[in-house]
Parts: C-alpha cells; structure tokens; sequence
C-alpha cells in the first residue's frame, strides 16, 4: 500500500508537496563518588584521569539506567517524574558515588493536560450527526506498556478546548505555502478540518497557519513515508521492528515558544507574576489533536473533532548536582538532560538521562575516593518539562540570569543519547568544534571498524573547511532541546551529543516511535542500541569533553572557528548587495568587520600560544580564560529581535529568509523584498546589519589585548 | 524688585506654584608619566605611593589648566572643541606625564544648531503684526567675553524650527500640575505662547507639557528667586558678585532622551543604522526658546517667536587615555568627564577636566619615572558632546558595551568640579560609600577649620543609618551626567564628585551663571574658587578614590551597603502594602528577598575577613573581585522598563511615582491608583514586584559562596 497514494486520492490536494523533517527532540548521562586533593592553579587536564574516566563508563550500568528509568510512564510533574527526582538525589547524593551537594529547584508552571473525564476524540459524521467512524483514544497495547492509567492519551499539548466540525481537507504539512496553494486551487478551507502530516513546519505552526484560512480545527498524522521508509503494515512495526506501528500517535508541545507560558523572563516562582492565560501568546488559535496513520487513512467526509485540552499549574522540579572546582570553583561547566517523558521515554529522554547517570556515577566516585577533583565546578541538572517547551531549564537560566551570564563556562547538552547506531553527531556553536574533535579522536568507535570515533563520523557528516580541510560537520543549534536557554538567551557555548542514523539506511524524520506509548525500554535494548554500546559511545564523548572543559589550565575553546561561520555569512550575504546598494544599503562594514573579527581571533590564539610554551602565571591564565568564555555573549543584542522571545544571539536566531547569512539580515532583507519594498522595511535590514557589525566590532574588541585602547 | 511678584501682576496665573530645582551639569581631571616596577599578584594599595599622589595635585596647576581650556568658547564639534581633543591627546601622550596610550573614538551624531542667517527671535507685537519690543539674541558683552562668532547665541537644543504667534501666558515651571491648573481657572492655552521658568521639570519637559494644551510655543527664563537668591540689578550681578546678570540665558538640550538621537542602542558610526530625524523620539514637539530674565519681565500681550534651530551632523570625539594594570589589566576603572561647553565653559565642564589633567599628569609623571603602575588598569576619558544630552559616553558605552560590561570595576565622573567653595557632596551607587568616606577622611578640607573632608562634609550632608550611626550622605544618580550610560544601561558602579554650596547661604538652583556666556574663567577664578583648594580638594579625594579602586588587592566596594538602600525601599513599600493586597499582590516575597540579600552580603563580607587574615592567592581574591565587581550587573533587567531607553537598573530607573521606593514599583503603583484601578495596571504593580525580587534574588546568589548551589 502506498500511502501518500491513499491519502492523495481519498482526502486531497496537496498531497505532492515536499517532504519536510522536524526535529524536536531531547535526552540523560550517569554519575560518579568523592573529594580530593587540592589542584594547584597551574595544573593542567590530567590525562591519566581521562583514560581512566573513559574507562570507566560502563555499558551495561547505561542499560540498567535505562531500565529503571523507563519502567513506568514519568510524564512532567507526575508522581513517577517526582520519584526520579528523589532518584537523581540519591544518585547524587550517594556516599562512595555522589557529588558534593545536589537539590531540586521548584517552580510553578503552566502545562496541560488532556481532560482525566472527557477524552478528546475524532470522528467521522455525517449529515445527521450520527457516528460512522471513531478515531482511536489511544494506541494498541502491543506490548503491556501501552495501557494503564500512567499512559496518557494521544494529546497535542496547549491546544485550546473546541469540538469543532466540518468537511476534510487534506494540507500537507500546513505549511503557509500549503493553504497557500490550496486556497488557489479553490479549496475551501473556512470552517474545516485540515489533515496535515508532521513535519516542514513546527506543531504549532500548522494551527497557526490554519486559523488564517479559517479552518475550524486540525489533525495531526504521522505519515509512514516519513517516519518509517514506508513501511505501515503491523507485522512490519513494533514489536517487529523499530517501525512505528500503526497506531502511534507523536505527542507534543504545540506552544510557540518556550519557558513557561505565564512568566516569560521570570522564573516561575509561586510568587512570580504571571500573566493570565487568556493574555498569554504563543498557544494554538484553534484545537489541534494529533492521530495515528492507521486512523488517518480511513478518515473522510465530514469529521468531528472535540479537544477537552486543561491547562493547569503544576510544580515541576529541576535536580542540580555540583563537584566544587578546585582552583576555580566559581567556573561552572554545565551538562544537563531533561527528565520528563511523554510516556515511558526510553529513548526521550532516558537514553540520556541514562549516561548522565553513568557519568556522574564514575567522576562522582573519582571524588569520593580523592583521586580527583576538577579544576572547575561541574553543575549536572536534571531539568522537569521539557517536553513542554523547555520549561525547567529556560526557568533555571531565569532564576539564575546573572550567575550563569558572569560565570558559565559552557553547556552539554546529552538528551537523546541514541537515536541510532551509525556515527556520532553533534550540533554547537563554533568554538567547541575543537573539544570534541579532540575527544572524539580519542575514543574507538562502537562495533568492529576499529575507527575512532572521529574517523567514523567523518564518513557520514564531513564538509571542507577552509582552514583544516575535510572534517566532521558540527550543526547548529535550533530549540530542539534544553540548550536553547542556554545559548539564545544567555549567550553560553553549547552543543548538543549524541548517536545517530546512517541516512543512506533510512530517511526517517526521526526514530519513528518518538513521543509515543512506543518508546520503551526493549525497543532500544531490542532494535536501537542492543548491547548499549553507541551509548558508551556518547558517554565517552561527552565526559571527555566534560573534563577537558572542566580541567584544562586553558579553556579549550577555539573562538577563531567562528571566523569560517562568519565568512560564510558574509558569502551569502554578498548574493544581497546588489539590492542592498539600491537601497543604499552598503556591506562595506561588514566586511570590515569580519576582517577585525578574524584579526583579533588569530592574534589572540597567537597569544594563547605563546603562554603555553612559558609558565604564565594564574592570573594571565584566568584573563585569557575570561575572553574565551565571555566571547559568546558579545554576540548577544537584547534590541535585536524584540518580538523573538528569549533570542538574543544576533548569529543563532532564528532565520527565516532564504539567504543563509546573519539571521537578521536574512529575514529583514526577505521581509522588505516581500513587502513591495517599503522605505521602512528597507531601514530595518540596516538597522539588523548595523547590529551584526556592532556585535562583531565588539566580539573583535573582547578577543584584542586587554589594555589596548 | 520682588520678581515672581511682576511677573505674577503682569503675566499671568499661577506664579505662586512651588519654587523646584532641576540640576542637569557636567564636569574633567587631569595627568600623569613612565612604566613602572612589575606589581606582584598579592601587593596591595601602597599607602606611600597614595599620599604622594595626593601630595602632588596641585592647585595651581589646576588653575592654569582651567584658563586654557576655558580660554575660548568649545561648543561640541567646533574647531575649538578639537583643538582640546589635541590638547588632551598631547597632554596623555607627553614622554614624562602621559600615560601608555591614549586615542579618540569619533562618532557621527546629530546635533543641534541656531542658523547662522537668521537668528531666533522673541518680539512682541501688536494686532498688526508690528514689533513693538524684540528680545537680546546675545548677551551683553559685560567681560569682553560675550561676544565674537564662537559665543553660540542662546537657544534650546533641538527645539524644532517654527514661528508661533500668540498671546502669552505665564505657566510656572511649566508641569503637568501647572498646566492644569491654569486650565482648571480658565487661561486659554490653545495657540498661545507659555513663559515658563527654569526648574521643576527638565527642559524638554516643559515644551512636551505645554503641547498636550495646544500651546504654539513656550519661552523659558531664568528667574532671579530661583538662580541669584532674588538679586536682578546689573550691580549685584556678575561681574560684581557671581549673580546671573539679567541678559544671561541658560542654554541646554531640550532632547528627552540621552545618546545621539538618530542611533539608540547603536555606536553612531558613519555606517550605522539611523533613524530617519522624522522619526525619532525625545525631541520638543512645538518651537522653544530660553530667554533672559532682564527680557521676560518686559515681555507681555501678543508675542511672536522665531526659532531656526537646524539640526546637523557632526563629528564628535571622544578622548580616551589609558594607564594599564600590573596585575589585573583586563579590570578598568574609568574615570572621566565631558569636554564639549555651551561657551567658555568654565565652570561646566572646565572645572573637571582642569582636575583630570592635573591627576592623569600626577600618576602619568609617577607612571613615566618607573615608580609606579596600578593593579587594574585605569582609563581616563574626555567625552564629547555631552551638552546635547550625554551622547560621547553613551556612544562609547554602545560601541563598548560588552568589553566594559564584563570588565569594568567602577566609573568615576567629576563633571562641574567644583559649584561653590563649602563642601564635598557625592553621588553614587551605595557599595561606593565605603572607598569615598575613606579617602574623604585621609585629606584635608580647603581652609581653615582644620577638619577633614569627611569631617566637614558631614555638617552639611548627613543622615543616620542604621549601621553606622551619623554619616554624611551620599546621593543617588539621576542623568545629569556622563555617569548616566554606565550606571543605568552596563550597571557600572558610578558616582560623580565635587565641591558645592552651603545651602544656608544661597538657594541658586545651580551657579548662577550655568550655561550662559558668563561662565568664565575669572567667574570661577574670583567668585567660585579663588585659591583653587575646592579644586584640589576634589582632585585628591577623586585621585584617591581611582586609586583605591585601581590598586587595593580587594575592590573597596561595600556590598552590604546596598542592604539599607532596600531596607528603606522596603519600608516605603510597607505603605503600600494595604491596597496592594486588595488586589492580591502580597509583599511577602519582597521581604524575604531583601532579608536574603541582606544575609549573603552580610556572609559575603565575612568571608572576605577571613581571606583577608590569611593569605589568600591571586585567584581566590580574583574571584571574590568578581562577586564585587559584579554585583551591580545583577540588578539590570533589559525587560523591566520597555518604554525608557537605556534605563534597566532596577533600583535607580527613573522614579515618577510619589513613593520612595523601587521605581518599578512606585511608578507602576502611582499609575495603577491613577487610572481608576485597572486590572491591567495592578498586573503591571505585580510584574514590577516580581522583576524586583528576581533580581534581588539574583544579587544575593551573586554573593553566595561560587559553588553552592
């Protein structure tokens, strides 16, 4: 059977548009024991104590972490999510593996929750009413983990209450261009009920998108061509495969943006301000309600679709646990996973939260011993609702605004650890590119090849650099997970590890069970990770890259990287000064300063090197070290994007244009080609270029000799 | 001449308002000369080396260094204000009194300028348009000084060009309150001409009022109840005694806001974005112009007024001169003033820079002799333009925003150095209260009493605090001054130091002479500070403050001391708390804040007692510097005050509410009790109350030791 035929010839129009992937995704590491020597200010990354790290981290306690951790359902701030809280302490509070101190952090949040009484349902109707078809309410209990009264129901989450109904149209992904494309082929959308598939476009955005049109309310399907290659027939899924069985519905947060809903920029204290939710933006207009494909292929004619969707506060908990530096206590190196599944989440997050455990169990007992104790402070966090919209851990960067801006020296980011068994993949800002190589070169990759981990990345993900030839490429960072606080908002280097697919294997958006009742923990033990040894794989990586920002006498951060990401913007953004010189608009300083940016960067790592080959003392060692973590947050501009919530970083935000260069400059200069080219929109692509040349003139002033004038 | 009386008889309504006081001034130091002996990482302030300094500033010096650079008019940006740029450049450059390095940063910035063909003009007129009676456009030439093409002819900054005709009413002070009150009595203000006094409101303020009344356009004196203690006649006045004579007319900027107009947030490049002049805010909406007091009593029935203001682009520069650290160079202590005058300048802001020569020569000559070289490094700054409205320091605070927001330890503005002859008085932050009664209790005060300066201040400027019993006191920073970018958008901790009245003796809103062509050298020379002890008086005590900051191990800034500041917020909000919890808005959380805040300054300053009787290494003293140096930082929030550019220091943003207490919090109260209690209006009370305690709780974990969590 050929789905998107099916689809394409029962429901609709648009059935041939492109295929899109959406990735929004999130996972944990494992714990170490007890304190040790006082380091001296000039000692520099042990690495004795690296190998013995990397030695350390030990699949099969992955495995039996994961197990626990993905026994029952922990959907935020239920009882099972409060229980691995008090789990975490434990763990991290452990006498002969713990850290020196851990506790939880509250806060007060919106999330919500389909209705315990009425559930929500989709139906086929037709013209009387009366019900010819009823959607399932939830998925098939294929393997004993799908029932029980902790599973909750197929559910997109903050859609607003509504039983909307109407005739089926079929829209793609809901893409504007979608109902764009629809409406001139002159289907009528006022007051119907779209199908669109995941994908191309955010969750969220396909009800935003819709409501324009008039739609009265939207399904949501996984399609089987983009989540399983294809394949949709029950013996060919779950259990059979790591395929998405029919009846799998992705549940998720459809909120725009992220935080709590009702305290943007506030931590959610009981206290704190909020907004009420009938003023809080960000929610799908109109009700939305996810489905699997085995009920979206025979859904037809008229549908009725009711959304009992509650909104409620609930207290959801962060846990931190830290290891006190040695000589710097009051750098902190961040790694951290979020906690909170949609049902049993083995995959998200536990697969994460699994080596965060095993990580923090092997340093932790380090400590204990008095084997070792890190230069810097290490911060490990547990953070609640992610799945929400990165609640805890955009909660904890508001909480702690100041302390992290002044003192943070960089965030890991370990969510899903595995979502298969081909190479490692990483995503982050430039200057980490260089730690995880170094760790990555270290370590042997899992399996037979004898490669080490970086030359097996290199054979699925390599671009040509200019300065250091063909290498792994690093992507960038979205909001896919709880790293986005820490880079868009606070200006902090982050990156994001994990294991992935080889893509010549399958062209799956994602792992097809992702946030569905399908993640459990045989589905990794049977079809994603048997053997657990991509996940010792990430451990690895990631504690390698862990102690080398927590150790090293100079922090291994190569600012000068960003210098090919900002020659690359200037390229693509030289495909726009014809227009711009029209307008007036010159790239000159610009280019300027990128030439600045690129001066100082080689200058500085000069510098760098020249204290390396002498003894320089704590002080010059602390100044550089100053400039290397603080380089991140010069690119932040709080004006740049007033109506972005949380984006500051005028290199990351999100970009909308179709010109890969500064995200500013992009979507200013798509905006006024678009709008018939206003004086207005015109002064706004040089009002966003002036901010991207401040913010490199500054981030060059920062990098420059710090008495120089 | 009684003469609020002739002008209440002859003109109008409501002279009997309140009298007000609005100070808007400005002020420089001066040098210093060769490299000096490698600092070791634990040395602290050399006492010796401190009483040298102090030994060394010499009124005389000073004295000359005010005849030359009030030798000629420097209006921003002409000929004469450059030839002070070389001045400054040579002085910071000389091989046995300058410092290691010195430059300019120009920015291009708007301005605004009286046409050179036609004058501004204030006429009366009679029904046929007939003049029957036309102001001064210059002052008398009673020195020899007045005149000549450099004397810039009195008119308001940015006022728009404009021709209105109409009656004239008198209108005070020209507030809100004062115009409602004529209106509430009757007096037609629709397309009349206001004559409002100097005072009460800032200058710009009275033209935004008056507009709302459909006033055509306002006329602004100088009132000699407000400036001269009532005197008006030519010989009470200067050059007889330093009274205003009654052809002076005080100049200003009348702009709203402070930086360069066309570039917020923005360093005025060449390059940079501009608004459009149509387009930018902060400017007077309806033509204004000041006049002299001899000129307003005569003034009355129909009056044309003439304004030709035109606004240009100019290039403005600043001077910056930098002495850089042994041991810490990557911490700055700033210090410095403007440069730019409305005429002569003498007094504002010769006064200062006069000082910061005399200092930058004193440790520029120590500097050049080997003697000695600071800790931190220290950069002096002459700044352009800041009669238009702060725009040299703003720009440098924009170009340099993060360098200086992650670096720099304390900023030092002597503007105006010295007002009047009796003593100190201090503005600033509280952790600055501790370094300025220290180095004010070290020198003497100028004449004879034998007291110190501390001594002496305190008979003129005290309060009881709760912890130190009777102190004088130090007060808060509005924006008169270049201190205004540092303090209110990088959260620097500011302060501006001088010398001034005995209030017991004359109740001038300022000297006399403010602004006008009369501020010359032989004003100050004769009548403000014969001698030059106030002079030295402040170049010692703002020499021994930078170098407390600049050479201490532990930064000389007190922490605790913010913990009355909020204690007596915290009692003002008391008054509050009955109507707030009506609308349940509890101040629980408040007061558990500051309790917090107050408990880890308190622990904070412990530990530092207990480092200091050890001995601490470099890196442990680093990091309580840090705490120190940062804590200012944690009171900004980019989100709290939306509507006020630059403002983000949550307890000093500008205070509109009657209640003394956070602004946010009063001003966001004063308006919810105003608009008939709004819902929307105690949610702002709530979001206020709540971005206080955040960041409250922010400062306190600042202060906790680096790794608790």
């Amino acid at each position: 059977m050929q789905w998107v035929k099916v689809l394409g010839g029962v429901v609709g129009a648009a059935a041939l548009l492109g295929l899109g992937i959406i990735v929004g995704h999130f996972a944990i590491p494992k714990g170490a024991d007890s304190p040790a020597p006082s380091a001296s200010a000039s000692q520099d990354l042990d690495l004795k104590i690296l190998e013995t790290v990397i030695e350390q981290l030990d699949a099969n306690r992955i495995r039996e972490n994961l197990r626990e951790l993905s026994k029952e359902p922990h959907l935020a701030t239920t009882p099972r999510d409060e229980a691995l809280v008090q789990l975490l302490l434990q763990r991290w509070q452990d006498p002969e593996s713990g850290l020196d101190s851990a506790r939880t952090t509250e806060y007060e949040v919106l999330l919500s929750f389909p209705s315990g009484e009425q559930p929500n349902r989709v139906a086929v109707v037709n013209s009387t009413g009366a019900i010819l078809f009823s959607c399932r309410h939830s998925e098939e209990n294929l393997t004993g983990e799908q029932g029980g009264p902790n599973v909750v129901p197929p559910y997109a989450a903050y859609a607003p209450p509504g039983t909307p109904q109407g005739p089926l149209v079929y829209a793609n992904q809901g893409s504007e261009e979608d109902f764009k494309e629809l409406q001139n082929k002159g289907v009528k959308l006022q007051d119907s009920i779209v199908l669109t598939r995941y994908g191309g476009v955010g969750r969220g955005a396909k009800a935003v998108n819709a409501a324009k049109y008039g739609v009265a309310g939207v399904l949501v399907y996984t399609d089987p061509k983009d989540i399983n290659d294809g394949k949709s027939l029950p013996n060919e899924t779950f259990p059979h495969s790591w395929c998405l069985p029919p009846s799998g519905v992705e549940r998720g947060s459809y909120f725009e943006y992220f935080g709590d809903p009702l305290t943007p920029y506030l931590p959610a204290m009981p206290s704190s301000f909020r907004l009420n939710s009938d003023n809080a933006s960000g929610f799908p207009p109109i009700p939305i309600q996810p489905i699997g494909f085995e009920d979206a292929q025979v859904l037809l004619c008229q549908v009725n679709v009711s959304v009992h969707n509650r909104l409620e506060l609930r207290n959801s908990s962060n846990v931190l646990g830290i290891i006190r530096g040695a000589v710097e206590p009051d750098r902190y190196v961040l790694y951290g996973n979020h906690r909170d599944s949609w049902v049993h989440g083995a995959v998200d997050p536990s697969t994460g939260t699994a080596v965060l455990l095993e990580l923090s169990r092997v340093l932790g007992t380090l400590l204990k011993k008095g084997t070792w104790r890190p230069r810097r402070s290490i911060v490990f966090a547990s953070w609640g609702a992610e799945e929400f919209g990165l609640i805890g851990s955009t909660e904890f960067t508001e909480e702690f605004f100041s302390k992290l801006q002044e003192r943070a020296v960089a965030y890991i980011n370990v969510d899903i650890s595995v979502f298969a068994n081909a190479t490692l993949r990483v995503q982050g800002t430039p200057p980490i590119q260089s730690v995880v190589f170094s760790a990555a070169k270290q370590i042997s990759a899992p399996g037979s090849s004898g490669l080490s981990i970086y030359d097996n990345w290199i054979r699925y993900y390599n671009r040509s650099s200019s300065v250091y030839g063909l290498v792994p490429s690093v992507g960038t960072l979205g909001a896919g997970s709880d790293y986005a606080p820490f880079i868009h908002f606070l200006g902090i280097s982050s990156m994001d590890i994990a294991y992935t697919y080889d893509r010549s294997k399958t062209s799956a958006r994602i792992y097809p069970t992702y946030h569905t009742a399908f993640d459990t923990f045989d589905y990794v033990d049977k079809f994603l990770d048997p053997g657990f040894s991509s996940h010792q794989a990430v451990a690895r990586t990631a504690g390698s890259v862990l102690l080398r920002l927590s150790d090293s006498l100079f922090l291994p951060l190569n600012v000068s990287d960003y210098s090919e990401t900002l020659r690359s913007f200037l390229q693509a953004a030289e495909d726009l000064r014809v227009l711009l010189e029209q307008h007036g608009i010159s790239l000159g300083p610009l280019v300027t300063a990128v030439e600045r940016f690129e001066g100082a960067a080689t200058a500085f790592n000069q510098r760098i090197a020249t204290l390396r080959e002498g003894t320089p003392d704590p002080l010059q060692v602390r100044m550089i070290n100053d400039q290397l973590m603080l380089l991140e947050r010069t690119f932040l501009n709080s004006q740049a994007f007033p109506e972005e919530r949380y984006y500051s970083h005028v290199l990351w935000a999100p970009r909308t244009g179709s010109v890969a260069t500064f995200p500013g400059l992009s979507n200013a200069y798509s905006q006024a080609k678009n709008t018939g080219h206003e004086p207005a929109a015109w002064a706004e692509v040089q009002r966003q270029l002036s901010i991207v040349v401040a913010a490199l003139e500054g981030a060059a002033a920062t990098l420059r000799p710090v008495a120089d004038l």
